[in-house]
């Protein structure tokens, strides 16, 4: 049996059936065929190389030898034939030599990468995040020198954000630029720098955020520099190695064949780096970026928890222990058989394809916001992205941490032992609510910067657009579409209700408002989760005109109805939690600030 | 600052006020005096002794060397003072040297344990249970020879259930006892053998589970057996070593400071092995002590979410970072400023007063079980134990785990690193919802065998109880303690009709009622911590008579206020859950039993 066997059945009905309707200049690879010969080569990639190395990273883990970072056995040759398979372009632009795909099959892929192997393909979820700010903030030169490098998988990027005092809060970092000839010398330490050194690329292209001497204080004085680990010239050949140097590797609690590093740059001469965007621009560029990255790490979420289904799954088939409940069975049997081990697989299962769903149509409107063909729908798609974008991040991730939980409590005493691997996924998970800004951050933004988009407008649309697809499974007039269709339109209005009451809470008082925030976004998380459940399960049901037995989406139908009878009910109770959390908060500490 | 300062205060309020009225024989440790005097030492050998160790413990983890497992540093001599400062004999009966404090002071201190040293202290707790079963199940003879080296710690104890193919299921297991002489011999291997090997005690007593050569299949041929490390004359002597040999130690997720031992019995001539109690009434036995034993792990709940909760608290007082959202304060804020570092902190510390009111309440009743004046009470007392047990089990453990992951996320990017601290808790609480019954299985003894006692009349009386405290606080006219009181009794009255139904579904589909019983216990655990909270409420408010300005007790009144307020709101939506959880469960899985 298999480690980890890409879910591609799913993938492609979400990729076909579960977004906009809206057309897309960028459809080169909307063939079906084309679609699936995608995945499937993808998935045997993920199931034969890189998911058995998950398990190794994370036992041998990575080393720090005179300076310089070792990767975990095989990971260097994963590293080739991931490159080979053209797997590191897919995004890229083909002036650069990308190949261009539509973020959703991009998405798609991401789960499969970050199931089968996540410390490994956080390397590729940095340099994408890096290909893009240099696309959007380079200069042409700037481009033509990384741009190829870093598509091809020759080169990788990070992202030099944190310092020990600037975590959350960036306005604080104190890195310094220095003018030197046409370009500038960098100065500071910085911490948490995601494959900040690693033996798998050439070259590491590093993006790093400082000031300038002539710099504002806070937020607002702050810039962006590229400045590779080995200098690079004008014709993007390599030369020496750059003024930066690894200090140290974090010993973390999960994702151990990721390097995490301390790097210093500029112990001696000053480290050479080259400034990419506007001076004192550097946070609007990184947001930029971050954006995008915001919404892959809640794909990281949907991985980890397809990863943890798969593992508790196999081994509560394989695993024999106690009798059939109601007698239905001789003997001893798989405890597959007990209700509760299948509360928690079914619990886990209905949650991940919600999760799913909301990420790959999240990824699709933000392929949309560049590639629709009117501009209203381009627009259009740019807010449903920014409203979506905190959801997917932090519902995806908690929904991660809590479904690799489940993981390990479904092997029982094995779920505790390293070897069984259920384990690793509870420790690699608990990373995903915490970077790229907190969750807490995230039900901020939700809140103060997403919902009052367009004074709540842009909420209000998107809720309509959830309340036309909950109807369509009304006029089915199937009994349990019906169901799930009266649910989730309950579902939607009190959330509605909720959201104005909060936003009317927010212009009385901040902090009340502020400690709704994340009941909130865990509100919207799980009612938005139900209805992109009923758009998949009327497509399902539209399908099976064609064939009544498929098993794949009869089950679809199945799974939406089980979320909405479980899941969606506890988001019911939320809207008082929203509501109420601000009692008595501020009365029982006394702060210190 | 101290890493663990034992929540004395709370535990004192507790022990004093939140229990059952009923007249208790053992009063001898009622003297409030003594019992803060109790606390304050345990407080202190906690601080001192066993919380620095805890972060070395799991550094530096045990060794298995020529066999013998040896205890990381500083573990052998903190024992020593524990059996100096008389901690071992708290429990144990004052015949064979104990000092038979009440079990709520018992549970107290375990809770100070383990929070403060949870792989040292899981030595203790095997141990407890070990001399338990010996005082109910053995001989005289076995008391005298065994007992008083337990109680004053020069020995330990342990439990030797599961084997590979035996877990929960422990009418699998396979190890054999054949008779000699007047004993047997003992051969077979067990796992999971928490403390199994150790080099704390000179003498470690294993309670192994075995059947006869005459014994029936299943549960009902199984048979408890004394065997330890060292064999033991009849004076109590320690003599040659036992045919009991350490095969392997588990590598696992977390309390790497507590052995988790393979043990192989009989490699070569048998292992000298006692019967203990009837022959193939060993599971009985077993049973005896899985019920304290439950409790305790319980308690180890409270204990792993007071210890994330103190170090999330100090680090959120530390920690500077951003503004305060309403300009309320100039310049960077620690972050306990921000309404949802306040709502997380404050969200973990109204779980936990919950958590450790319900489980010390259930420990005076273990108490009052065998001490209560009346028999009538003794009775009532047995009762509430048998169906507050399993609650406190799941409930207490599956919050532990939450609120360590909280703790985790109240550290932002510093919580992954495992210098910081806060993923070891992560780590360790996991093992809480596994051991001595799964808490699926605490779920299902919920339902089919304490909701079904006296035809459901035990659970119906309890409810009934709980009203009663909750009237009270509609009585004071207080606006806080009325909203209270109203919603715990909205509450109880939603958990009674939920159980009528959930016992309806029990009679038409033991399946389907089964796959509610996880939701079912959830629903328990959060409405019977309401009403404790409740119940607390009651009582700071009583005694702030005597003085208004009490910053303990008007906090008590506050916590209680915010608890009902979200946590209890929640477990309103569970209603539907529980019996809505079957539907789809077993359409959706092709199982192969």
């Amino acid at each position: 049996m298999q480690e980890y066997n890409a879910p591609i059945e799913d993938i492609l009905f979400v990729l076909k059936n579960v977004k906009s309707e809206v057309q897309n200049e960028n459809d080169e690879y909307s063939d079906p065929d084309l679609m699936k010969q995608i995945f499937e080569e993808a998935g045997k990639f993920a199931s034969n190389v890189l998911a058995p190395l998950n398990s190794i990273g994370d036992k041998k883990g990575i080393t720090l030898e005179n300076g310089l970072v070792r990767m975990p056995p095989g990971f260097k040759d994963a590293y080739k034939q991931y490159i080979e398979g053209g797997w590191s372009s897919v995004a890229g632009s083909k002036k650069y030599g990308g190949q261009e795909m539509p973020w959703n099959i991009v998405g798609g892929l991401n789960e499969i990468w970050h199931a089968a192997n996540m410390s490994f393909s956080l390397n590729m979820l940095l340099t994408q995040g890096a290909i893009e700010v240099i696309e959007a903030y380079g200069t042409e030169e700037q481009k033509q020198k990384y741009l190829p490098k870093m598509i091809s998988g020759e080169w990788s990027g990070t992202m030099n954000l944190t310092e020990p005092q600037a975590g959350s809060d960036l306005a604080l970092l104190k890195s310094k630029a220095v003018p030197n000839d046409d370009n500038y010398k960098l100065y500071g330490n910085k911490i948490y720098i995601t494959h900040g050194d690693q033996d798998m690329n050439e070259n590491i292209v590093h993006l790093v955020l400082a000031r300038l001497p002539d710099a504002p204080e806070g937020s607002k004085g702050i810039s962006l520099f590229i400045s590779p680990k080995n200098i690079v010239n004008e014709e993007g050949k390599t030369l020496e190695k750059n003024d930066v140097r690894v200090v140290s590797i974090e010993h973390k609690l999960g994702t151990n064949a990721s390097p995490t590093c301390v790097l210093a740059y500029g112990d001696n001469e000053g480290a050479n780096a080259e400034l990419i965007g506007e001076k004192h621009g550097g946070l609007k560029a990184m947001f930029t970026m971050m954006n995008n990255a915001r919404l892959n790490v809640g794909i990281q979420g949907v991985s980890i928890a397809e990863r943890a289904f798969q593992q508790a799954f196999n081994f509560s088939m394989s695993r024999q222990q106690g009798n059939s409940i109601d007698g239905s069975k001789d003997g001893t049997v798989a405890i597959i058989d007990h209700p509760d081990v299948q509360r928690m697989l079914m619990d886990m299962k209905s949650r991940i394809e919600a999760m799913r769903a909301l990420s790959l149509f999240t990824a699709n409107e933000l392929d949309l916001s560049k590639n629709a063909l009117s501009s209203e729908d381009k627009i259009k798609a740019q807010e449903n992205l920014d409203l979506l974008t905190p959801i997917v991040k932090a519902w995806c991730t908690d929904q991660g941490v809590l479904i690799a939980s489940t993981g390990v409590q479904v092997h029982g005493g094995m779920g505790f032992i390293e070897e069984t691997g259920a384990a690793q996924h509870y420790r690699d998970a608990r990373i995903l609510p915490i970077y790229e800004g907190t969750n807490g951050i995230q039900a901020l933004d939700l809140l103060r910067r997403k919902l009052t988009l367009d004074n709540g407008n842009v909420f209000k649309r998107f809720l309509c657009d959830m309340r036309k697809d909950a109807k369509e499974c009304l006029e089915t007039k199937e009994a349990k579409l019906v169901e799930i269709g009266k649910k989730v339109i309950f579902a939607i209005d009190l959330l509605e209700n909720t959201s104005d009451e909060l936003l009317n809470m927010w212009k009385n008082s901040k902090r009340n408002a502020a400690s709704g925030a994340t009941p909130f976004l865990d509100m919207c998380g799980n009612i938005f989760g139900a209805w992109i459940m009923a758009k998949s399960a009327i497509k399902a049901h539209n399908l099976l005109k064609n064939n009544q037995e498929d098993k794949f989406l009869n089950d679809k139908i199945e799974t939406a109805y089980f979320y909405v009878n479980t899941i969606l009910e506890m988001s019911l109770s939320l809207k008082n939690v929203v509501i109420n959390t601000h009692k008595n908060i501020n009365s029982i500490f006394n702060m210190q600030g």
